[in-house]
């Protein structure tokens, strides 16, 4: 019998061999022992990532264009093991203010970017450069913020409070999570002590960690699997950008590249890297256009990966109040415009001087958005595309001027107190009406448009919408103009 | 050549041997050789279900742990045929009021749950004891609701219709299902004499059966593969559990939990009995938490299987206008509060005395909760969230309290004809901004909390809206009791 | 060694041998040449479509029922090729106004029901008779659209623009496509001359195209796989399906087919002609009603396959302003009611005269729908579910009819100026209110009937907001009138 023959039928007779398999690592081993029965499910998430089936040695091994680690060097003891428990939980301990003895080694709880930079710090690097790293600064620096959450989550009437915030704004931007003490628990093996946090738990994309690192990289990459394939599904950015006032999931899925990705991505491979258009997939996903690396299949580099999602993103079409070009910092919360509100647009339209980038950088970002439509369509259809979409942030910053010089009358005609008059501009009726014009309307009329999700650009909450807004702001306003005019 | 190799051959060579298969009966075998043809959707879909694959005698003699049946004991001549058709339109004709002779056979056109108690009577038991059961009789025994569905329903101004409430509230609240008549008909074969329905057709949850039995288990497992895999995937429960007074579909599908489904699942197992979270599946589903049995792969039992979802289900978040803990029974039409209205709550906000469960059991209840959150989180994340979920609970309930005092006063000053006024709660505009506030706003943003889909609970009908609502509702009572004022 | 052995170890041993497949013809390789290096997601997607892998004697050889392609006949030379970028991108070059010489080609951008015409005559015939084919002129043709797009797209007020149009209405309705002139572009080969167009990109179904055709057949089979897998599912239609003024897609998902859909269509075959029920899905999609051909396992004709839906649409449930037979003619631009608009309908509600197909048209249509649900249900199911759907027509049409008298009592009384007072119907607030009475919630209800997506009856924009809208305009017009009286 031929040596042939002799495999075809072990392959077929004998149950498949336990693998070799790559190794864990002794303290994770003491970790499992324990977590095996106390947390199944995270051990059996973590068994089916990529982390619990390669070694770093054979990670860092790859060719350039197919690693998965940016580390040019790694500790010598984790070459050789996998990345378990132990690995991730026990770096560093001293940095990590949640840092507690738990069966014998020092463990901490939250997990950071920090930690993730140990074979992963490029992509570090670039999140912190992404406005998303900032998401709960930008709050929680913002006074502006401040007055809105107060007046939309303080009901009735009242302050808004930690908890509640954890509940909402803070659930996508991140919390800031701080030890608040410790507590003893009895366990299946012993009375054990445990750290107690608050603004936990919280995956948000800008949580600020014990270490005071910033940033989950779980906030897509969802532990214990941490999947590439996971970041690259847009339903990965669901968790947060849905809604009226960031609707890019729905409109992408109600887009061309979303029926496609519906109906004939069960033939696509979500986890190749580098990911090759048409022969890993045949349309784009929110990843392929502003994260991932992508590359012809004989190796030239079509974009770069970057967790800097800004680097695909000339424009910030998400109005405050109006849309503009990417701020320069990711730090916005000291941008303050003439009317001294913390926005990074004037009341009547412009950027505040000096805040976002500048035409040659909104070039170069577009370009290099650009590039990723490339390899499925032609110069004529993108030129098409960008041209309508810029059309779009123009109508809408126009109809958000029109509303925003309405509301301004409004507040002068006394149909509102505004920030002139020491108030609140959204803690009233009619400054709703105002403030859903941009933050919702004019925000779902751009996206629309951005990612061809076209009926959130009418009936879906767009133009329709802000239309119709725009008209009873204008009736309203023309009420309380009649009747102070009136009252004199 | 050894056995093994012409093992491989064969494997190779072969077709698939048609399976010997389990025996169909010789009355279903009656029903395909017609049905086969007449049905061919309905045959094919059955002839992919276990029933169409198992006999009970297999189904009996499985461990304990992987039961997909509770019965002790069936009928023997059950016992060694595929569940088909005869065996369960043909079971106990005298107690089917929709039984007629057809084809030789007294069949019935409406299996109900006492019919799958035959195989499943824990299943039916537990579902007995579930507020779904009674979905119908808690609508049509309440006066409240009837003045709902007329001010709904019956547009222009006029009373609801019965065939308007089978397309709306009852469609998943179920019909009841009256034999109205026969009528014959000519079918491929004769003319036939076929029962004609009323309220049919109709799979709502708490349907009023012809065996006058309670209920659908079709309105989760679908017929006729009434499949575990199906239940067991939150699209089962989006049919009715969407829109924005309960909008738990779209919240799950936006959490964490519903991105993981999303992005992962496909290597998910949804048919293992019991279900093992970590092996079988990496995030929970609406299933998961509140009806499946879970267990770890050693056979220890996480979670115990229930079809009444009370069980892990310490609050009902739904607001009637507040949230409260659980009703006691799931007959809820006999509670009626101080003020006369048939709700679970007083209008000032505590559940009526002796109506809903007491401490204790809102306590094991969310002990039972929580246990389903074990097999992946820590118990501090698992107190952080409950944390968060019962301040939601406490901030939408003052909400409402706010909102209901406004709705008051407006009725006093005569913005609204209340029911104090002998009027509707509901035939007004302003009144229906007071409904949204708690029939809407609080409740998604409470189902935000619970299951984490967080933009639910700010801009997609969340507290966004209700303060907004609020402030409207306020601005319109303190304008009327102005005008009221000047009158006098 | 057996030539079976033989076999069995080749198949384990050796590499899958690349199959020597359908030619390509040397025109296409000429196009690949360049084109799998410039656009290799457009090669790679069309890599994987039925077109390149099946050559049309292939195609044309096929049994009757089996059959993809239509034609009786095509031209020789296309007979023993696959359908590769020559084959359309150069067909019939006199013809298409946007023909450029191209790497020695006469090549033209738009691909167009006429080029696809060559193998699939019958779909592209019916496709003309369907009222979507004319989806640009009856917008474009009609003074009432151009009123309703300047309100809404006109913002701040001002007349709507064609790049707006585009990126909103004629997204989804097709844009009029015309050739602006050329430009010189840099490619990776030479300085090479485009063809620029207005109007583009641009994939609405009734596209009007260079070549003069109507329509566009990758609105549904996107380019470039153009697979029907795509079109029978139903994310193909949520592109345009979707927003309250057309819900279908969201009805459908949350419909007790859609939840099959979700839950069990992994095992379904999507590729299959015919399309057997029970056999290759046990659940419809919107195609399976509207579209394919279905047949039973032993060759029966269920239904047709048509490419003009109306065959299968008794009603238009889309209310212009009510809901109504389907027009006889898929030009609507032409009717006029007596009040002068370009409406289907009266203000009062009946058909205009002539303009809708007759009580025995509508018989047939019915019928013919009805056929799709007889593989699953039983007639009394199929005639219990078209009872209520045409009582919630009835209903919601009476319904629209008490807001039109609404509306005309608030255009007497100067609550706003309407269409017989010179003003535009959409461009004051109370306007909108009217108009959002029938042209989101009454047909959100009557979605929610045709396809059992229950909420959208109720509380997901169906009778909730048209009972609440009715009543704020109730009360608007009643103050209007007041407010005159007083004057008087």
């Amino acid at each position: 019998m031929t040596p042939l023959l002799l495999a075809a039928a072990l392959v077929l007779a004998a149950p498949p061999a336990a693998p070799a398999g790559p190794k864990v690592s002794g303290d994770t081993k003491d970790c499992l022992r324990c977590h095996e029965t106390a947390t199944p499910g995270i051990v059996g998430d973590w068994r089916r990532s990529r982390h619990a089936q390669t070694t770093l040695r054979q990670a860092l091994g790859k060719k350039a264009l197919e690693k998965r680690v940016s580390a040019k060097k790694v500790p010598d003891d984790l070459l050789d093991v996998v990345v378990g428990c132990a690995e991730c939980h026990t770096i560093d301990p001293e940095s990590h203010k949640d840092t507690l003895e738990h069966g014998g080694f020092d463990v901490h709880v939250v997990v950071t970017p920090r930690d993730c930079a140990t074979c992963h710090p490029d992509e570090a690097d670039e999140f912190d450069r992404n406005l998303m790293s900032r998401a709960y600064g930008n709050l929680a620096n913002n006074p502006l913020y401040h007055s809105m959450a107060d007046d939309v989550n303080g009901i009735p009437p009242g302050k808004s409070d930690p908890v509640t915030e954890r509940s909402s704004c803070y659930a996508c931007h991140g919390t800031k999570v701080d030890v608040a003490g410790t507590v003893k628990r009895q366990t299946a093996v012993d009375e054990m002590e445990f750290v107690v946090l608050k603004g936990w738990p919280n995956q948000g994309v800008g949580r600020i960690n014990p270490d005071s690192s910033r940033g989950a990289c779980t906030a897509c990459h969802t532990r214990h699997q941490f999947s590439i394939e996971q970041a690259r599904k847009p339903e990965a950015c669901e968790s947060c950008h849905k809604g009226p006032d960031v609707p890019a999931f729905g409109v992408y899925m109600s887009s061309k590249h979303g029926s496609l990705y519906q109906t004939v991505s069960d033939s696509w491979n979500f986890s190749a890297v580098p990911w090759v258009p048409g022969r890993d997939f045949t349309a784009p996903t929110c990843a392929t256009c502003h994260v991932s690396l992508l590359a012809t299949a004989d190796g030239t580099v079509i974009a770069p990966r970057t967790h800097e999602m800004g680097d695909r993103l000339p424009w910030r079409l998400f109005g405050l109040p109006y849309a503009h070009p990417h701020p320069k910092s990711p730090d916005t919360s000291t941008i303050v415009n003439k009317a001294k509100l913390n926005l990074p647009t004037e009341l009547s339209g412009e950027p505040v001087a000096g805040a976002v980038i500048g035409p040659d950088e909104v070039a170069k970002r577009k370009a290099a958005l650009k590039q990723t439509c490339r390899p499925c369509h032609s110069q004529g259809v993108i030129e098409g595309h960008f041209e309508q979409l810029e059309h779009t942030i123009e109508t809408t910053n126009a109809a958000t001027l029109a509303a925003t010089k309405l509301m301004q009358r409004g507040w002068a005609a006394g149909a509102a107190k505004g920030p002139a008059q020491g108030g609140s501009p959204w803690d009233e009726a009619l400054e709703r009406h105002w403030a859903e014009q941009w933050l919702f309307w004019a925000n779902s009329t751009r996206f629309s448009s951005a990612m061809m999700g076209w009926d959130y650009g009418v009936f879906e909450g767009g133009r329709w919408d802000q239309s119709k807004g725009l008209k009873e702001l204008q009736e309203a306003v023309e009420h309380a103009e009649k009747a102070k005019g009136k009252k004199r």
